[in-house]
């Protein structure tokens, strides 16, 4: 079997046509796009699942349709499945981003289904029993219900940050200036605050001085910067036409 | 100032009222309750929010109304904004992970505000100019648009889940003072200049400005900071003695 690292999303009879639709949209957002639909209630294709997902609507394209859960998950060899409810079942119950972890270092990396089921009621013990593991999503115990495909998208969400070991690196906006520009600013700032008088008290100047400095290196300014500084320094620096 | 431990989760200029609801029950979800608007599009109070709300309507009935993002963050002492692309402010980005990181492991806890801008078009460079951080959503580059809600549930999630584990804390070497203290140097730095005649080419007067506000947000001015500058604006703005 050549097994996929990506896991599969498994909807067990969804109500709606339009949360189908959403669940692709969050899938496609993680970069997951293998769907399965077991007795979509609302009958397969749906207009309103297409029209949802709008642009993921290769997610649904892609989907296959089953009659049961057993079909569903044939080809799978970890199998996952979604819960709000703590259950009395012996299967072994996983916080999300635990059982995440546990998905992404199993290697080679087994044919993952995750289950997810009915809008109004969750997943049946019968469903449930076909898990290897059930999932809990640790929201708010006052206010914990999430919609079906806010379930997806965190359970995409964290199957991408663990999966994406090299992630994209983010790049600098704006690099920092050479010290020695920075030092060059400073030594004029601290010239032009002596001139005018800044420093009345002299044993107070170090420590001054010193957090300015500090101030100004944790600001971390790149070359622009500075050169933008010692435009306001100048400016400031000339007699004022206004004030006095 | 006592600060709270969990972010206050900001919205801009939000278009639809049902998006609002649907933030609402993502944040209750994740265990917050502290919602600000700047500017809602279609008023405030509104129905269509409460009818999406539901029972997470508590968030709403606390939620404060703001004409302008400056006194929507004026409490707030670390300031972070959702952005879907890179942009070309010095702000640094950071990953969600990495940035939920960062605010929880900073002791005793800032009170921070994360900013979320208009369904269509994002925050603008205006609005995050005022952030320390910008926040990346590291989700599939080929299809990353996330929805509002989603977008905060995500955040949500990401704080509740690093927030209960046990983490060694970091003191905050200098805790950044709030931000109406940070707004009014800038304020006054932005009078200063303009009475010097600093801004010779009006058209460019925005973009420095922002640049200015880039630079001095992110550097994390603390209070004992602030005063220190606003001695030195003094200082510089006094005709020197010795110059001319």
């Amino acid at each position: 079997m050549s097994a996929s690292a990506a896991p599969v999303i498994v909807l067990v009879e969804t109500q709606l046509g339009q949360n189908i639709g959403m669940c692709a949209r969050a899938m496609l957002n993680c970069g997951l796009d293998e769907l399965r639909l077991v007795r979509p209630r609302d009958g397969w294709p749906n207009e309103a699942a297409r029209a949802t997902a709008a642009d993921a609507d290769i997610v649904l394209e892609k989907a296959q349709l089953f009659d049961n859960i057993d079909d569903a998950i044939a080809d799978c060899q970890r199998v996952y499945a979604a819960t709000a409810r703590q259950r009395n079942l012996r299967i072994p119950g996983l916080d999300l981003r635990d059982a995440v972890t546990e998905i992404v270092e199993i290697t080679p990396p087994p044919k993952t289904a995750i289950l997810f089921g009915p809008e109004a009621s969750g997943l049946d013990n019968e469903t449930l029993s076909r898990a290897d593991r059930l999932v809990h999503f640790a929201t708010n115990p006052e206010f914990a219900s999430l919609n079906l495909a806010q379930a997806v998208l965190l359970f995409g969400w964290e199957w991408r940050q663990s999966s994406s070991l090299e992630s994209e690196p983010i790049a600098a906006a704006n690099l920092p200036a050479p010290r020695e520009e920075a030092n060059a600013f400073l030594s004029r700032l601290e010239q032009s605050l002596d001139d005018s008088g800044f420093f009345i008290n002299q044993d107070q100047k170090p420590h001054t001085i010193r957090s300015l400095r500090a101030f100004f290196s944790s600001s971390n300014a790149s070359s622009e910067e500075l050169r933008m500084l010692h435009g306001v320094l100048t400016a400031l620096s000339k007699k004022s036409p206004v004030s006095e």
